[in-house]
């Protein structure tokens, strides 16, 4: 040819791609496709059907929860309803309900002695030195209150008097194991643009006016009764009373969008949150203070305080919906392809009978390339054809168990 | 040699590579190069650009978010402001603005009929039946208050008096429109351990003191006026306060961190929350109640009940921010190469005109091997590679979909 | 055969490996197995050991956490308690903790002066412009309160009066510092069951009452003194009091389940969160408002507005756990294999003594298939296996830097 294409273009316009052996035989042909059937099933059965492999999952999901308690309960002969007992009261994902109190009330700001055992004192020195104690009711001003020379006072602090005295408390307010929490739930999956709620818009009036829910009788139903939720995590009423406590209210939605979006529906499942302290020494429970502020006629403020022991209810809401994901399927397949050959080749190389012929077939070996001359290149080419009959290996490709050398035979 | 080195060394340092069939057509290298260009676009354009395959990205954030309503209204004849209406007060991602009331004031603990139309009656043996009712305004005594034979009367009630009737409602609070929601969200990504927030600092107090987001005019400014909330939304302002509802307001933030984190701001939309139940026959809405407690000079405790109907905003925080890391990039070459050469092997088996020496040269025929002797294996060997010039393959690695066996012919 | 399979039968079970060449060289074999352990050291050291890359990651953490603030301070003359400084008072995972109090005692409903410099005026048209206005302190009615003809006054308001003037502000309550924190979470992680505490059950009562954090000496205390937390975060007690602000308590789970999970304990670190915005001059630190509502003996409302300064405390949960996944070792095993070849290509083809040997073992050549006639074919067949030894191949699999032909020498 006159014009001949430069080199490195035609060197461009090559295309490479692997050489293969194809082996004829019964036994390795129904061997490969019985694995890849295996391995076909298993990617069916676990990988998509129980995995969901082939799916696009979202997890990031946009949950808004309100919850409302309805519920009277009776302590200290007073009757107490959801205004009283709910904190906070808006009715969102975090609320605690107060089982019972230690009301300390009209204090006021001035001087009183201490209440807590910790601030028991002879003399104005052992108050001297808690001087700057964060542990009691008030800011102790190292006097020590003993009475007329009695062997024992407090110490006396600044702040809010008299001081609470927690060692007294009444008793919890039993009704609460009626109490029903209502949780509407609405959640977003972004990724797939699906809305859905925690109830069907078919429930009627009256019948969430009147079920509680029951894993198997009424899944659905979105209102809890906290009795059950007690049964359902093994906790008596009185052990979370006793200190109070926490309680996680779990909705759950794994939902697979590949079906009518009807079928995804939340689960309901329920923890005690504080479970990990169950065992420790220090700080079980769950309580806190709040006051109620009044003002007197005369402008001087006073105020009523509580120390609440709670169950707080914490509903957490999980999702992890998916759609079929194409690229998934090609991965999955792919997969199949190549992880029966690997199996396949175990097998021929190993224990097949034909095994040598095979190795022969499958690999051809280049010995000694460093010691030949560029001149006999083409004879030794040759040459490697024949010795490519007697090769073995025991590579990590491709696992030959046993060494047996077919050319000391 | 007289020190040989023994077999199995020889063995463990062998080198063992795929071999390789290279094919000079200039049809088919520009068919394999073109393929390869293809898939480096969509690599390029939608993996990459799209996608943004290559980049390792965060969406566990760490959002903290800062909230402050403005704005006056008046409801009742009262002028209520900001410490009046929003719930709770301290600004955080989560609060109510309360549209309007039923107020009942001056309760105490006490006696007194109901006024739940549930609760009517004309014996005591209809309030019998309910009591343990949860339903109610307090604890049914189980009696029916039948002022002088009148044909129906309320149960008894013990617990705070009067009882609500909350079908007196106030007109809602007309200005929630005006007013305003001031949103400070400060952002980190911990992987990358980058801050960032969600107004530039650039903005100055006047700017800020006077402009309402318009995700046109004012994408950055961090105001949001209820009113073109609803907008958005598609919602009346006379939809929502009828029964009071949730809107979500989703701080997205979509970052590409290869650019400079300048350009990192977020984008903002609107949902209304609980349009899940929009359908739903029970349960509209939203609403929510809670007391203020008063003393009287005598010590007697009286409250106001507000049962408050709400918008509730929900301030929702996401991320997804992505930067380059390289890893990605090559397994995006290295699938490049591997399907460029899978769609041209389909095509040389299949389309190509010299279909059938590819098909020969690419396959390596083994046949019959477990039927031959060890002892006949050279020759074995040297007959196979004359075989394998006929070889047709429909395996799953490279499909050859029209049959035409060259041997035949 | 009397019988023969169909041909499409004898197609299927035929199975497919790739040809490999086996060089046998010490030298090459020696790179092939050095890169090899390089390699899986670096899986071992890096992928396997720093990142977990062997691990199977669950990042979905259901935590729950408890907060109690205890420390005494003075503002104002009086003492402040918990009840009186921390909103909200249920101790959860965010609170704020007051530091000073703009104090607006004995507001009632009515008429009064602004006490804003926005609203200033010396005409009633001055104030006729502002109505609508949302930056008072209550509605505008248009009047221009200016007594005597003076040359300023101050527009009226209808609202709460008198109205707020938040430039006189109390010191700061500077035993903030002094406070202390005690943070209880539990966290779970779903996909492993695992659940945990924040604190060993080991502490003893009397060491929980007196320890604080220290990363290095107390690494376990969940007691947090805010003054630590502010020299952790390099701020200032008056840099954060001055305007407010917000503080990041951040428990990091990051665990290795497949030691004994007793050794998955939290680390902590802080973080300010409100830092993207220190350099904005619209809108620093952190406030809110909030009223005590009052009732006088006539039934009158009157209310003490609070506009409060404080430190939020945000306590942000994050965790990444991972357990031993088996699939993801297969995967770096595999990769590694390929690696090592990919990597003894580029060295054979290239820098290699006997790279050109090496060259027409591995590839072999197919050029022309299309202009040859289907008759000659088998001749054509051995004529390519000869040619196979010149071979030049600079394609994307494996890399040929220098360009060398053979049959040119």
């Amino acid at each position: 040819m006159a014009h001949r294409v430069p080199r490195f273009i035609t060197d461009f316009f090559v295309y490479e791609t692997a050489k293969s052996v194809v082996v004829k035989s019964w036994s390795v042909g129904i061997i490969n496709r019985v694995v890849q059937l295996l391995i076909i099933l298993y990617f069916i059965c676990w990988v998509f059907m129980h995995e969901k492999g082939h799916q696009q999952r979202d997890t990031g999901i946009e949950s808004a929860v309100m919850s409302k308690v309805k519920g009277l309960g009776k302590f200290n002969n007073r009757v107490m309803d959801v205004a009283d007992y709910v904190v906070p009261s808006q009715g969102g994902s975090s609320f605690s309900v107060i089982t019972s109190m230690v009301i300390t009330a009209n204090q006021t700001q001035g001087r009183c002695p201490e209440t807590d055992p910790k601030f028991k004192c002879t003399t104005d020195d052992e108050c001297m030195a808690k001087l700057g104690s964060n542990l009691g009711n008030g800011i102790i001003t190292g006097t020590c209150l003993n009475n007329n020379n009695e062997t024992t006072g407090w110490c006396e602090i600044e702040g809010w008097c008299p001081a609470e005295d927690d060692t007294v408390s009444g008793k919890p307010m039993k009704e609460v194991e009626n109490f029903t929490i209502f949780v509407k739930n609405s959640i977003r999956f972004p990724l797939f643009n699906v809305t859905r709620g925690n109830f069907p818009s078919s429930l009627n009036q009256s019948y969430i006016q009147s079920c509680h829910y029951d894993s198997v009788d009424d899944p659905f139903c979105p209102i809890f009764k906290v009795g059950d939720i007690l049964r359902h995590i093994n906790q008596s009423f009185d052990s979370i009373t006793d200190k109070g406590g926490e309680i996680g209210i779990n909705i759950n939605w794994k939902c697979n969008l590949d079906y009518n979006v009807m079928y995804c529906n939340p689960n309901y499942f329920f923890t005690r949150l504080d479970a990990a302290f169950k065992n420790s020494a220090a700080s079980k429970g769950y309580n806190f203070r709040f006051a109620k502020y009044y003002q007197s006629e005369d402008g001087t403020e006073h105020r009523t305080l509580h120390k609440a022991k709670a169950i707080r209810f914490e509903i957490i809401v999980s999702g992890n919906v998916g759609r079929l994901y194409s690229p998934k399927c090609y991965k999955a397949a792919y997969v199949t392809y190549g992880l029966a050959t690997v199996f396949c080749d175990i097998i021929l190389l190993n224990f097949h009978k034909g095994a040598d012929e095979y190795k022969a077939k499958k690999f051809e070996e280049v010995s000694g390339i460093v010691s030949e001359s560029a001149n006999n290149r083409l004879y030794e080419g040759s040459q490697m054809s024949l010795k490519a009959l007697e090769k073995r290996s025991n590579d990590s490709g491709t696992f030959s168990i046993g060494r047996q050398d077919p050319s000391n035979q």
